[in-house]
């Protein structure tokens, strides 16, 4: 378990004056001072405690001083001792500053090596701590690592190689990537490309399509991104996934349904020659970063290869959904206000995907969104007029939310 | 900033051995090494680096090792150094072990007093990162500071003494504690106890009522909870949370509504003496923990009050909406799958709110959930028969969601 402590002040602190304040409170606990100076960056001074317990005490010299304290024990007793020498830390600085502390911050303590991680990062790059309380299923697949953990707050969750994918409360993504209920999916031939927890194959069986095709991705074409139609996240998420998948997955087949545990692109090609035909190809890729750094041009080729046979078997009025994955967090690509890079993407193969000053479409509108449905602008050859390209982007994954899509269905595409 | 990587094994670990594979990878750096060996605890190993910077490596005999790395300055290139030098040692870590490693796990980066703070601890005590890009209000207050901040996802973010309170995206919540689009308010009586984000009032005068009156809940009697009818609030929220308020907080008064700043339990008296009654009265308490903790008994006494004054200004058929915060997080007084403390509350006053066996209604039905609506048995005395009390659970703020709420409209209480 770790905590930390966290004063700010504007200007000089002297950091002696503020080494002085605290050290009687790590002495008090018994704890061995070990002090290093580094005159212009200020001092580190450890505290060893006998338990195997310890402290990091880092004064800057610009105001900032930190306090971490680790300790292996996370009992109520360790976790109060813990607690305590922080608030007399805290008290102390208080007196020392006479109340003008700019910044205090108190960090939740963070528990490392325990038998359940409740860590996991967004797609952005974000620390968020889930309330996880049981590793429902736990497993590595030839491709990658499989976990189904139950959060009291989301249900069960599955995660994908570290990757949070779908939670059992994530319905409204779905039902986003589906067309957020404005689509007609009766008598319809749909063709699902990924989609493994079988949410969106589950949830259009519902609505009596003609016939419902779900296929793998790709795992040559795309070995470093986790994938979801695998025979093993179809067996975790059958037992443990009902409230997403119910029954599809049970027999991978049914009157209007069928799974297909191969790689798409050969069957893609296969249909394209056969001349088989959908209403909606629906791309449930795990996640597609909107980038436009080179080093991810193979990503992009990938994803042009699987636009171009999409294109190749959607019928002239058919629709296209997939949904990106918003890249930037932390260094943002993306402006103020704005959910989307500016830049296009790198241009060459027969698709460009154009995402010109995309707005979201909910905007804050209904609920807090994490995933966004918005209108696509299609720059394309003309094999793809008059078909929409839908795109549902994600920033996160089960703490997320579509509940309002706005904005005009159609959008014809203007020729490159 | 802080990068950590923590790796995990079945069994004792050669500690030793462990420090001998590591030490080279950190003395390539030019750090200086400060070991402490506890003999029956395993090492703490201290590595200073000349520019400020140091990290922790951490062995425990129980085979947990742990590396901490803090260094000042957050720009690309020293991520880039840090990430490098955690590479190695994972890579290191994986060479001496044989590729036999339980676990290992990178946290993001942490970063502390930097000009934006993008922790917020969610109300269960759980570690949040934001993606907050700008500070868009921060002042003090009489009773509290006072933060509206950014966020990509969620637009602006209030939160009141370092809770979070309500983000532009979260018209979700405002709905379910308005009784998610099923009550009719047109030409109704509304009183709101708290609210001062004033989103519920902008959502009830889009709805045509007779008249509806918001007034702050009390700062006397529960100074340490934050609130959130506060002058400087509604200065902030009128002009930077303006998809949620629209502009009923531009003159606190129109056609059917009016605003009165001031303590609510003189208020509730007064009503109650002169006989005015409501329709509907909503309480938006900022937050509202449900314990049994006898150190929280003041709290409770308060809410008994404020709910006992509310049933006295409301109609005989009138419906009373509030929420309330689920405690547990960590420590868990809720058990697997329940989102309840099954205990009762002290009972002793006129009401006693029994949260006996409470359901979530949506179940991870729609959407993920932090805030739930759920039906609420209450067992009171013979003056509030026939009313309705709905509670709405929250357990954390910005990035939560109500989209369903289903379970019976109307629940009759039980006498005491």
């Amino acid at each position: 378990m770790e905590m930390g402590l966290c004063f700010e002040n504007d200007g000089e602190a002297d950091c002696n004056a503020v080494l002085k304040a605290l050290q009687p409170i790590f002495q008090e606990q018994g704890m061995t001072e070990t002090v290093h100076n580094w005159e212009d960056h200020g001092y580190l001074v450890t505290y060893i405690k006998k338990n195997g317990s310890f402290a990091n005490l880092r004064i800057h010299p610009h105001g900032l001083v930190l306090v971490d304290l680790q300790s292996y024990n996370d009992d109520m007793k360790g976790r109060q001792e813990v607690d305590q020498l922080l608030n007399k830390v805290e008290e102390r600085m208080k007196e020392l500053f006479h109340g003008n502390i700019k910044r205090v911050k108190r960090l939740p303590a963070i528990l490392r090596g325990g038998v359940i991680d409740r860590y996991w990062p967004t797609a952005d790059g974000r620390l968020v701590e889930y309330d996880i309380d049981e590793v429902v299923y736990d497993e590595d697949s030839p491709f990658q690592n499989i976990k189904i953990l139950h959060s009291k707050q989301f249900g069960n969750i599955l995660i994908l190689s570290g990757d949070v994918n779908l939670a059992e409360s994530d319905l409204a993504y779905t039902q986003a990537i589906m067309g957020s209920g404005k689509e007609d999916y009766t008598g319809k031939e749909v063709l699902i490309l990924g989609g493994g927890d079988g949410g969106i194959l589950y949830e259009i069986v519902k609505l009596k399509p003609k016939m419902v095709t779900m296929v793998e991705i790709s795992f040559d074409k795309w070995p470093v991104i986790p994938s979801n139609i695998d025979q093993m996240v179809i067996d975790g998420c059958k037992k443990h996934m009902r409230k997403t998948c119910g029954d599809v997955l049970d027999n991978l087949k049914g009157e209007c349904y069928q799974v297909l545990i191969e790689d798409c692109i050969p069957v893609l090609k296969r249909y394209a020659k056969e001349g088989r035909m959908f209403d909606y190809v629906i791309n449930d890729l795990t996640a597609v970063p909107i980038s436009t750094s080179p080093e991810e041009d193979s990503t992009w080729e990938f994803l042009r290869l699987i636009l171009d046979l999409s294109m190749k078997v959607l019928k002239q009025d058919g629709k296209y959904f997939t949904q990106v994955l918003v890249a930037g967090g932390r260094d943002g690509c993306c402006g103020k206000g704005s959910l989307c890079p500016t830049e296009p993407m790198p241009a060459g193969s027969s698709m460009t995907l154009l995402l010109a000053k995309a707005e979201p479409i909910s905007d804050c509108g209904s609920a807090s969104g994490i995933r966004f449905l918005k209108d696509q602008k299609l720059l394309h050859n003309s094999s793809c007029n008059q078909r929409e390209v839908r795109i549902c982007e994600r920033n996160s994954s089960a703490d997320s939310q579509v509940t309002e899509e706005g904005g005009a269905g159609h959008v014809p595409g203007t020729s490159a």
